[in-house]
């Protein structure tokens, strides 16, 4: 935006809240977005001005890469949480989403829906927080829009965020490319974010604190596809909600294959495990948010381990299981005690909004 | 998704109501997903079943061109409304932000944000006006998201759109584009949207139905762009939010210029003027969803309006103003009995929910 703004004088972020004007499309919303969000997000294509922003080409769609494009709502409760917040968890899950495809996240998009009386410094403090994790993944928000609801027609603040990114040509990344006698990776341990989460909304008090793995894995992506041989990576999944038994009989459905786990081999921190037993829960099914699940050639197993422990957010990565011909395209475990049992797919609610 | 589903029973669409399940990302949701939302926006694309969607590259991008891209999020209530409903109203929105800046629409994304509560049968009409949209647009929804939020922390069906575009080399439509000697174009009659909106609302019965104008602009956009000299178009807004007269001054902004418009010419069905002094509205001030403002080159003017009186969207188009040197960048009316006057931003809500 160039030139003078249209109002006199500054917003009263430490005591204000949002009202309806904020959603008006007039001087108010222009006032939030300039002071809130173009603050917090700044670049050169926000500042564009427009409804939309205008993107300069990637280089790698000159040489026969495709455009990859994922969305996700997000509306976790409550906001802060242990080790993260709406904010971040908005700019990690979408560029997540776009880096299971195996392409290079560029650019975000995120809209909001506030709720009227929602204090304006939290909306500050969460706007931060996605600017901070944009800028720290290098991948800035380009483009927004902000409505508002009435009190009690909303729940503070929903963030939804669109991730756009390039896959190079020659990647074909996906849950339908898992096959019979290949191997099942993560990037590390389980289960943490949900568990964060659930502590905080039940105001639970652990000996440890568990903090949400909220993280952007791009960056761990690419360095596992620049390692290992084209077409060693069948499947990368971030086991979000559902958790990993979830993500794992999805990807089984879609491939057409059955996989077969090791309990004994599948990463928990000891916190988690005692919480998850406190609490009645299944790790297996429990939310996180800066993990990945594998799915590659065996010969690349023991080179995306290496790779993967070598990144920051990988450094517990293992192998957890093994992908086999099955009809029924079951999801098994091979138990601590020796037993063996279907890991079904999330049939009810394990925890609601997680995020 | 390939092979059989997880589940065994259909949903109960005719009866049922969205539950906190079918936010859980697990068997449920996935239901929900295939029996409503694929059903509806089905293409190859969304059918690839992955966090995200990968996509060809236009050809505009390997001859110069950019890419665009525009969020909205939509809440507006009543979900249905005379003449649409929150489903189309949320791909015409975005399709427009992504056409106002001179693009060629490609994809859109879609997530939801739903009430516990809401019926399945209501919500299955919302993806099938959106899918029917989105195909009479020739854009499809390649990818999306489902959260759901408890009975009270919502309010029926939120939906937010991003729509990714491409703009052709040379093109370069924006708002700080206006110039002094510039006119000011209007593609139709104003404040249908916002009236029809507000009307079902309030549960008004006017002698004439007044039917929101929610319309997708883009061929519009795309004919007068292949008939105007390369340059003649500055900006393409949509009217919005705010109204004819927030859109001008944001432009006016933008362009560092002033604007004057004639009152006289400003075209607006008689139903809504009634309407609009029956109710208090200023209908300079009043959402659209399917019209746009165009400022070009004054010699291509009469090009521009035979080009948009070609068009089914753009049978009522008329020139409205003039662009000129302005400090101030003040949009100011000459009036119906010749006196003249700033037309401010809107200040305060005129509206809330409008779109």
């Amino acid at each position: 935006m160039s030139s003078k703004p249209p109002y006199v004088r500054p917003m009263d972020i430490r005591n204000g809240r949002v009202d309806m004007n904020h959603g008006a499309g007039g001087r108010a919303s222009a006032q939030l977005i300039e002071e809130i969000f173009l603050k917090a997000f700044d670049n050169e294509f926000l500042r564009q001005g427009n409804d939309g922003a205008t993107l300069p080409t990637p280089p790698e769609l000159l040489q026969g890469g495709r455009l990859v494009m994922a969305t996700d709502a997000h509306v976790v409760s409550p906001i802060f949480f242990p080790g993260g917040d709406l904010g971040c968890l908005a700019v990690h899950g979408t560029i997540n989403d776009v880096a299971m495809l195996g392409a290079r996240p560029l650019y975000l998009s995120a809209s909001f829906i506030l709720e009227e009386g929602y204090p304006l410094a939290e909306l500050q403090r969460i706007a931060e927080s996605m600017g901070d994790a944009a800028r720290e993944a290098g991948v800035p928000i380009v483009t927004g829009d902000t409505k508002v609801v009435e009190k009690g027609k909303g729940d503070g603040v929903f963030i939804s965020t669109t991730g756009l990114g390039v896959v190079a040509a020659g990647v074909h990344i996906g849950g339908d490319q898992a096959r019979a006698g290949d191997v099942v990776l993560v990037s590390g341990t389980l289960g943490e974010h949900g568990v964060a989460v659930l502590s905080k909304r039940e105001s639970l008090d652990f000996e440890t604190a568990i903090l949400s793995d909220t993280a952007a894995l791009h960056t761990l992506v690419a360095d596992v596809l620049a390692a290992l041989p084209p077409g060693s990576v069948r499947v990368l999944r971030d086991p979000t909600r559902g958790g990993l038994a979830t993500t794992l009989n999805e990807i089984a459905r879609q491939s057409g294959v059955g996989m077969m786990l090791m309990e004994a081999s599948i990463p928990l921190l000891p916190q988690v495990e005692a919480a998850c037993e406190l609490l009645g829960l299944d790790p297996l099914y429990i939310a996180n948010e800066g993990k990945l699940i594998m799915v590659c050639d065996a010969q690349a197993a023991e080179s995306a381990l290496a790779c993967m422990r070598a990144h920051p957010l990988g450094q517990a990565a293992c192998q957890i299981g093994t992908v086999h011909d099955d009809p029924h395209h079951f999801v098994q475990m091979q138990t601590r005690l020796g037993g063996r049992r279907v890991v079904d797919w999330l049939s009810g609610e394990q925890l609601p909004r997680i995020c």
